[in-house]
């Protein structure tokens, strides 16, 4: 089966919004082996939505559809629809009532534009909307298949997984797409080149290369008949890409570093406490967002200035950077009673052209502390990022080590 | 002139990564008066590409392309655009030359697929990428421009910034397309709707709202022969706006509330420490990558557990909450010698269907304090910007009325 997505809006073309349903819907259709091989976005005029329409129904079995099922005279994709098939549309009086139940409910008044969110074509059967007013639809004619979603992204997703997904797994020829991640951390970019290359041509599974935040996943996905032969063809991929740089894979498919370093604190009884400077507060948030971190963090405090330091109880003129961060450190640690202290501090270090931010990780346990330096180039995309992951990536050796 | 985007690249169509660079080119391409149709994203096949790019040049002057400009087999953009232009792809020397030193300027072996890179047509100039290996094309013949840029997007941007946009400024038909932003907080959805309903029907200027973390923004765009016509019809709608909604309205355009409360602060002398709970350190993060913040933020305290709040110098039991916060924000003032202290805290409260986050903001300054409390719907999209937003909101009032 052949897919193809469009989306629709003058607003995703004006670049007011970033156009996300795409990337979800693509991901989905690839989880069921649906081959995708167009995506477009075209504006609320209907002449260019008939036009786009019509290209990808003499291409595609399957035309996924979002935006442009609400109540407004730019809401055109019933419209639009319509037209493909060439039928009528008329109020389904079931759609009627429910849309009037909602509007009651909420005691407010339906205006008669909402009359439109109640319309059919013979073709097309409505999709119910747990989240808003407007149904989707799923018209089906001559072989091909029409879905119709709303634009915002939960009300799409809702209806898609609990009708639209469920409907067109029954639908598909059978064949599976599977996908196995395996995430890097620490590899010189050169050295995955290098020793992976000849992977990187294989074509049935292929393999991919990402650039993260938490580092360089590779992504195998194969096709099949089914997941048992796709399993099949994934394994011994997977099995070269270990044998070449098993030392750096942290992890698979969902695993989450700091989801993975929280495990390995709450299993021993441990917490952690952490001090930041130049990474702006994304250690802190990372570790506050990791579901259940109540039960190993313990605190952060973004030195902004010196004095959050001294409020730590911290004595100026001790020492270098690499020292006073082992100092802080320990004192955080004690402060709040943590079982791990953490600080991590940087600068910017002008090199030539580029200017290099030098890092600075200092973690303090009962026993044992140790203090690191490392270099990430200056202008990096999601640096703050890097440095929040580079960090738990020391605290998961640390641990693993003592 | 009629322009159409088209991204490259079958890690989009599988829904790895989500296409940024054609928001961004269409928010550009909208502010030189270009009107954009269409968009798509096709992956890396070339009769698919050439089918596509086809059918855009068949429609439209200007034909922007990301994406498949790297060395190797599936990157197929210079290919398909000779295709289009049946024209035959020559190494160039001077290209050659140049790739040649990027590499031995980094001692890196440069590869055969790099000759790739070196490639034009007699109907391209190479557009320099000063940030990669990748050149542009900018490909011109019977009257249809096709630029192909690189799909990362810190290559695209300051390639298009650099050489495209002020290239094709000299082309434009001289229509201007202009906006004007409004940005508002604190005003209930539905008083917009109510007020402005007339107003959003106004097809030029057009008046669009979007909801944004710092509250919902109205933008008023208008298209018009000159930048002085344009403003023409802006101002009078920008005035009915005011009419009505003034009081919500805390900035326009770029302004952001995070710099506007930081430069409050700096011309008073002022500066500012912050305690957050609940919303996960985004308060000290929005602060933290404030630019010179380093001017008024003193730090921020992510309160994980007790114990923090206890390294503060706080006796417990000695209250409500609203209490407590009122004594954390005058300890965090007092202990690292700052202007103004913030406690934000919250809670998520069950109420029928859906959990509400109560939200209790102190600031205490020298002469007076304040305790507020503020609701939000617990599963709101962004409720932790929110959250950070409302604070300094409700800074922004403290220090407009101290």
């Amino acid at each position: 089966m052949k897919a193809e997505i469009i989306s629709t809006g003058t607003e995703i073309l004006l670049g007011n919004i970033v156009d996300t349903n795409t990337a979800y819907l693509a991901e989905q259709l690839a989880a069921l082996g649906i081959d995708l091989y167009y995506t477009c976005t075209v504006g609320d005029n209907y002449e260019r939505l008939l036009g786009a329409l019509k290209a990808a129904a003499g291409r595609s079995d399957l035309i996924l559809m979002t935006g442009g099922l609400g109540p407004t005279q730019g809401d055109i994709t019933r419209d639009v629809i319509a037209g493909l098939f060439e039928e009528k549309m008329e109020v389904d009086l079931a759609l009627k009532t429910t849309l009037e139940q909602f509007f009651s409910s909420r005691s407010i008044a339906m205006s008669s534009n909402n009359l439109k969110q109640a319309m059919l074509i013979p073709s097309a059967q409505a999709i119910p909307n747990a989240r808003g007013t407007a149904p989707g639809w799923w018209a089906e004619k001559n072989n091909k298949i029409v879905i119709a979603m709303p634009g915002p992204p939960g009300e799409m997703q809702m209806m898609w997984q609990n009708h639209v997904l469920p409907a067109l797994k029954g639908r598909t020829d059978g064949s599976v797409i599977l996908s196995r991640t395996l995430k890097t951390y620490g590899m010189p970019e050169g050295s995955v080149d290098e020793q992976l290359s000849p992977l990187l041509k294989s074509t049935n599974p292929t393999i991919a290369m990402y650039a993260k935040a938490d580092g360089i996943h590779l992504r195998i996905t194969a096709k099949a008949d089914t997941k048992e032969e796709a399993e099949k063809l994934i394994a011994p991929q997977e099995q070269a890409i270990r044998d070449a740089i098993n030392k750096y894979i942290w992890g698979v498919d969902d695993d989450d570093l700091a989801v993975m370093v929280g495990k390995m604190l709450t299993d021993r009884g441990m917490t952690l406490a952490v001090v930041e400077t130049f990474s702006n507060g994304t250690l802190i948030q990372v570790l506050a967002r990791t579901p259940n971190s109540g039960n190993f963090f313990k605190g952060g405090y973004y030195a902004a200035s010196e004095e959050v330091k001294t409020s730590l109880g911290l004595e100026w003129g001790s020492g270098d950077m690499a020292k006073t961060a082992g100092a802080v450190a320990s004192l955080v640690r004690e402060k709040v009673h943590a079982t791990i202290g953490i600080d991590v501090e940087g600068y910017l270090e002008k090199s030539g052209e580029a200017p290099m931010a030098k890092i600075i990780i200092a973690i303090a346990g009962a026993k044992s502390k140790i203090t690191l330096t490392r270099s990430f180039p200056g202008r990096l995309t999601f640096l703050e990022q890097r440095i929040a992951y580079q960090v738990l990536f020391e605290l998961k050796n640390f641990l693993a080590e003592s």
